[in-house]
């Protein structure tokens, strides 16, 4: 595969508390980006306190949801980390998912190593590698370590470390609403305009197809902050006072959508029953206008006549419009 | 002071829980607003559930800065503020304080009513109008009722009633980091998107100068939701889901610096102290820029001449400069 130029594949990122018992959305999609029924999946648990067993709950998952071969993989050492055995399970694997715990232990214990220059070669080479709340942070250039919860930005509120350098250009922050961490990540792009920061709610996955856009799925919803536009004090500012961030750009961006990350804009990512239900509503919509336009010259026609009535008609008209 | 076509009062709008016993940099701020030593204070408590009560605190406070008078105004009924005698003590207030307490109970029985109005008159002739918490919600023309907290907006999340009028154009949250009020704010604002979105912190207030600046006060930051570019589908939404909201222009603002309405732009305010210092500051980088330049230039000079350190040397000017 590596010969034939290919894609790099897909990135999921999510929130944490993802259901494990009920529809299991997002972890089926993230076996179905592993190659559905052919799936061999490498699970890498480093960031977990819980030791072995972190890996048993997700095999258990992944093997019922369909895929052959599901791999436990957990250095807790640099040196580990660094061992050529780490390589072996990456080289046949068709997915990796790195689970939560505290994303330090990535940092500390992955980052750097040739654990994670294999993580990104794997990438490169189109596997699908996905982490789940201090995982997904992890998968990030710079990694949203740790810091102090609250919906306003505060100066000294976040701390960033060096992460996998899977995803670039972005900070990640999990159980966002569920925490609320928006000043933390507010903070961080003030400081750092030039990462696209990215708040994943708990159940709640961002799936990153190339450098190209970003799809939600999932209970809640994914909040991204563009610091392009912004003028802060971060630079001047002391003590762990509230920051001026002035000019974020917000996105709060629920299931069924995308994110284009070249227009920074959100679209909608339809199925084909839903375009094929919007497209009825615009046929309706359509139809409306023109009988709207043919009463309003109608009315035009008889006002000139002399009647009082054309301004109330086109008035009523126009309210039914407003409430559609 | 009506017949020489006066300026409207200032308008404080404080995020619940100001300090009463310590600095009390708030409420300092408002006795001055209406006027200072002679200040005569009118404290609606209609919004409280404590009864008169509500008004003594505050009345011992006011007259402690050095108000000269304090009148507690309590209508309970919309017959009460409809009445006559409401307009007595408005006529010669300089200041009027909404106390918290339901804001809902402000709609039902004030809005709309002769009180409301003599509000109105009392902010067109100059005279200072505060609220705190329910009372700051209460002083728009579109009042914040209720609703769940959570920092992700949610299709149905929040109930607007109509409030008294004095601020039109805004929608305003109270409380906002301490109960997590972003989601709401922003599902409003996304219905309604000519609205600006107001999130007042506790102890922390916006004073709306005319209808040109917010300047903030106090120990929080002031969070402004812009939301003239946003694209949404609360239109289309259903049931209690996550709202795709997308573009909204976020401002968390600080004591220290105004917000200026017309423009939708932070700026600072600063003190002559600050600005001395400013000035100072910029004087040395711009000698720092002359003898970067200069250095540059000598450089440029020598590595036409041949030599090799051209690169390193300038590279570590820049970086030098770059973490000034």
């Amino acid at each position: 595969m590596t010969d034939q130029a290919p894609e790099a594949g897909p990135v999921m990122i999510v929130g944490g508390a993802e259901d494990k018992l009920g529809d299991r959305v997002i972890l089926t999609r993230f076996v179905e980006l592993a190659g559905g029924d052919g799936a061999r999946i490498v699970v890498i648990t480093t960031a977990s306190s819980l030791g072995e067993s972190a890996s048993d709950v997700y095999r258990e998952v992944f093997l019922a949801l369909g895929a052959s071969e599901v791999v436990g993989l957990r250095p807790l050492t640099r040196t580990e980390a660094n061992a050529a055995a780490v390589a072996t399970p990456l080289r046949t694997a068709t997915g990796v998912f790195l689970t939560g715990g505290n994303q330090l232990r990535l940092s500390s214990i992955v980052a750097g190593t040739r654990l994670a220059r294999e993580l990104q070669a794997a990438h490169r080479r189109g596997v699908a590698i996905a982490g789940t709340s201090a995982g997904a942070s992890a998968l990030a250039g710079h990694m949203m370590a740790f810091g102090a919860s609250g919906a306003t930005p505060k100066h000294r509120m976040a701390n960033v470390a060096e992460g996998l350098g899977i995803l670039n250009g972005m900070i990640i922050d999990q159980h966002f609403e569920q925490r609320t961490r928006l000043g933390r990540l507010l903070s961080v792009v003030a400081g750092s305009p030039s990462l696209l920061g990215i708040g994943l709610d708990e159940d709640t996955a961002a799936i990153v197809h190339g450098n190209e856009t970003i799809e939600v799925i999932g209970r809640g919803a994914v909040t991204i902050v563009d610091g392009s536009e912004i003028a802060t004090d971060a630079h001047e500012s002391r003590g762990h006072r509230p920051l001026m961030v002035s000019g974020a750009i917000l996105h709060s961006v629920p299931t069924g959508y995308l994110f284009d990350l070249t227009t920074r804009r959100v679209r909608p990512h339809l199925t084909e029953t839903a375009i094929a239900r919007r497209r009825a509503m615009e046929e309706r919509a359509r139809g409306a206008v023109k009988r709207f336009k043919k009463r309003l010259a109608d009315d035009a026609a008889r006002a000139d006549g002399g009647g009082t009535s054309s301004r109330r008609t086109r008035s009523r008209s126009s309210d039914r419009e407003a409430s559609e």
